[in-house]
């Protein structure tokens, strides 16, 4: 594989101040990969799913290119179901509830054909499926890896194990916080580049993203929305874009990594612009192209910063 | 003037995390024409003091080279005072206490000397003071205008009427929001755009600026910090630095504006470095120069944003 996503597929149920789906197709394989294919191809996922999740939402993933051969069915669960109301902020919300079901007994096997994967996207699952997951990995790809409060403030010690093992770690603003005890982002990206992985993602929500690797940094803003529907999922979305560009270039340095987070950002922006995965569905890589293209115009610095009669 | 600046003198004190000031210098007046004084000259002001203004303070600075002829000092009134206390998250403050004190009596007189000041900037005041002084002016320089919560709420109209005769708003993202209604930056800036500004600066501290003009946008992150110490005046820093970049243009186009945006940005990290103004103080032209250079490298997109393999 090019991508390989291992991560969670969910039936997810969403409320946003507007208005409120049915069960809708969710979970972390399903934006890394289809986020992954708007930019590289071939995308495999490992995940598991249980008797209820539909055929459909099967189809819709091949449709878009997802190889499915490592998704596991249990005939006696049913699929991890979640449900999330947001606030008129929509950078606020509550969790409705979490069934775990066959999220429970998930005990990952990677595919052969995906066991020399160019890059490894470890969706936010427990750090222990992680590393069952990185164990059968036989050449060394990419590893990027994402986590949460949950495993950051309960399983501190299998997460760290896991960090030791990753190129890169991906988390959000707040986990940076909590994983360090710090509060500032400078200051955290230290630490946490000490504790394994040499590259560190912070995502930022609508205010942007920063990479840190080595003592370099690279920031970006968000790009500017004027439709904000549904957060659900844009990080993920922004690990499946990151790795999906990644997997394109010949050599992982700094421009790399820097094209990655901005492609990572573009294809985010175009996730929260509808509810669940359906503006990923709907983009074309033509359009996360051109919205690369305006998002470099908004943040283009003049060819000289310096103001002109100083 | 290159840069009048009409806002207030005041004696503040700062409670953070780490430490509380005494009574220290501050006030929006002092903030912008500090940050103005890194990068144009002349600076001059227009405010009011009590009694109780220690001459120190004024000694600060005119040795900074900020002209205070339009400095009134009323010798029945204290000056304005302000007290806050920062949280954890510098994000966070609590008022402690606002005296007015002479603020309440401030009947600004722009001297014969400023009124074709090349770059007006009116600080946080009442509508009814910023309306006052701009009818004191002669030729039209470029006028840049900041406000606050407080005006929004209770003056709406005063501020509307102030609105119609400025060049630039410059707030903040909750300010832009309480102005509109919205919570969605753009659309926020589209609504802002048809009160009468040509152009909006939304700032979003720690999360960059945001510049609107037309249909055209420019956005850039905050310059990454280590150490934030006090976020007091970093807006009226930013709004300093964005006119004395502007003063310094023959021509305030798009390209001028962005530079003005991002000297602001740059300034404004300097002054939360440090408790009050202090490290606006000690900070050179030079150190304003280098870090501009390092923001620029901070957020440098590769030559080629395409995926290489693409």
């Amino acid at each position: 594989m090019s991508v390989l996503a291992v991560g969670t597929l969910a039936l997810d149920y969403i409320e946003t101040p507007w208005d409120k789906t049915d069960e809708i197709l969710g979970g972390s394989a399903t934006y890394i990969s289809l986020a992954a294919r708007l930019l590289t191809e071939p995308v495999g996922m490992v995940a598991v799913a249980g008797r209820d999740f539909p055929e459909a939402h099967k189809q819709l993933l091949i449709s878009k290119g997802v190889d499915l051969s490592g998704l596991q069915v249990l005939s006696d669960q049913d699929t991890f179901a979640w449900g999330g109301r947001y606030h008129d902020n929509v950078n606020v919300r509550d969790t409705l509830f979490t069934h775990l079901n066959a999220l429970a007994e998930f005990d990952p096997v990677v595919p052969d054909a995906y066991r020399n994967s160019k890059v490894v996207c470890l969706g936010n699952l427990s750090p222990d499926i992680q590393a069952t997951s990185l164990n059968q990995l036989n050449a060394r790809g990419f590893i990027a890896c994402d986590t949460m409060n949950y495993w950051i403030a309960n399983t501190p010690e299998a997460l760290r194990d896991v960090l030791a093992q990753i190129d890169c770690l991906l988390i959000n603003d707040e986990e940076a916080y909590q994983m360090t005890g710090e509060h500032n982002l400078i200051l955290s990206a230290r630490k946490i580049l000490t504790l394994g992985p040499r590259i560190l993602i912070i995502k930022k929500g609508e205010h942007g993203a920063m990479l840190f690797i080595e003592e370099q940094i690279f920031t970006v803003p968000g790009f500017p929305l004027d439709k904000v529907r549904d957060p659900t999922g844009a990080g993920d979305s922004f690990l499946g874009a990151f790795a999906g560009s990644l997997a394109c270039e010949p050599n992982i340095g700094l421009d790399a990594l820097k094209r990655a987070v901005i492609y990572g950002s573009s294809v985010a922006s175009f996730c929260v612009e509808a509810h669940g995965p359906f503006q990923l569905v709907n983009t074309l890589p033509a359009a996360v192209e051109e919205r690369t293209r305006l998002f470099r115009e908004l943040t283009e610095w003049p060819v000289s910063h310096e103001r002109r009669g100083a």
